[in-house]
């Protein structure tokens, strides 16, 4: 397992949507600066918050940076997630992107990124387990008050360690 | 002219840069935590840099997020200072976007974007200002050592105030 299981390996058990907060917040330093919150972290679904105050630019609304970041993590927490689960021990890293604002975001926001291609989940195993690399595509969604505002769809790539 | 130029009317003559990178500080203030200094700012080039620390991931390179962030800032300030110098006075938000990570970004790295099709910058101020609103599309690209590391293209909207 990746060091980060060990890191957490506490007397006490933390929830696997605190354990990935934790990771995020400790390697990933800008995701404490965003305030990002895990909401839920399984292999089918992860959602993360955000507050409007430390993502906020000069309009009012959520800074496209933040937002794009956001969309990012939650579409690499559910691969990295889900290689966890599936027992693989792989680096996943994200080779490219694209993200549409499709409306102002006026207050703290979520990023859903869900498992809906469960075929090429499979073959993305298969190929990483084979090739020891793999890629896959994952989109995610931004909501603001229970409406979609962004879309994101990323392609990420692991290499087995 | 906007806000922002009055915000900073101050006795000692400011640099441009210095300007553009405390307005980015005071109303991003994603871009303090990034570390963001702006090098260059011209209406035909933008220079940002950014610092790995505060962008740093689990990999020890730098976070996508903050990759994708910085290059948008890059193109959103050269569209700024392209208005502002052009005597619009217009609010400049992205529409889309769409980033490749082409290497691995080891440290302090740069976002630069120039002003490479000048009929097209003109077109947009000739439908920004008889429609009130204008789209571009902007490309930028990250350096790490003087290799270029990513390459963003954006659409940004102007809408006139």
């Amino acid at each position: 397992m990746s060091s980060s299981t060990h890191a957490f390996a506490h007397p006490r058990a933390a929830s696997p949507e605190l354990e990935i907060e934790q990771y995020l917040h400790r390697h990933i330093p800008l995701t404490g600066a965003m305030g990002v919150r895990v909401k839920i972290a399984t292999p089918g679904r992860v959602e993360l918050t955000a507050p409007l105050a430390p993502n906020i630019n000069q309009h009012e609304t959520v800074f496209g940076g933040s937002a794009s970041a956001v969309a990012t993590l939650s579409a690499w927490t559910l691969v990295h997630i889900g290689l966890q689960h599936a027992g693989v021990d792989a680096a996943t890293v994200i080779q490219r992107n694209a993200m549409s604002y499709e409306e102002p975001i006026h207050g703290d926001f979520s990023a859903v990124c869900t498992l809906i291609d469960d075929g090429a989940w499979q073959r993305f195993l298969k190929t990483l387990e084979r090739r020891g690399r793999g890629r896959i595509t994952m989109n995610a969604h931004l909501l603001f008050e229970g409406r979609q505002v962004a879309s994101f769809e990323g392609d990420f790539v692991a290499l087995k360690r």
